[in-house]
């Protein structure tokens, strides 16, 4: 398994697309920006094809320390949830099957 | 809550940073096949700020129908996990608290 960074991925879409590369980092970079703004509004992303970004929260709660049997107010914390979209299911898919294809088969139960 | 669409983004992008239309949505385009491209390697990308995509995957398993007590093969599933970032947590919280602050306080228990 490889860790991508954006500096990786914004020099392949730069030699890819014949841009120059300040030119795709300061889209990419707007294009994360933004997604980051929308969701501290708590609105929600939606990308045919890659999925959807939305934000899920859970509500201000009493906590009890199960030794203690001390009481702590725990407070609403709000987070995201991505949802995988269609082309990029198919896409792990696709991915986990060649992978298999190159492993030997496990016995059979 | 509003749901923003990728076109809605580009336009925005492209209005703020003087660049042509065309162009940006090819970049922010580019920026996400790529992304469903690794993830499909079961590789892992981790944008500063923003966040971290990786896979995870659950294995084939055997799971019985508990009415017909019918053994069924599950294959495995590959699915991907997003971890919120330092900077969109940030924005997270801030949002949550400053729509609370805009709300009557709730009764104390």
């Amino acid at each position: 398994m490889h860790t991508v960074t954006k500096k990786e991925l914004v020099d392949r879409i730069a030699d890819q697309g014949g841009q120059k590369r300040v030119v795709v980092k300061k889209i990419v970079q707007s294009f994360l920006d933004e997604i980051i703004e929308e969701l501290g509004h708590g609105n929600r992303l939606e990308f045919r094809d890659f999925g959807v970004f939305e934000t899920k929260e859970r509500g201000a709660r009493i906590a009890q320390n199960p030794k203690t049997l001390q009481r702590v107010q725990v407070p609403p914390k709000r987070t995201v949830k991505f949802k995988v979209g269609r082309l990029m299911k198919q896409k792990l898919q696709e991915g986990m099957e060649a992978e298999k294809a190159q492993q030997p088969v496990p016995p059979q139960m």
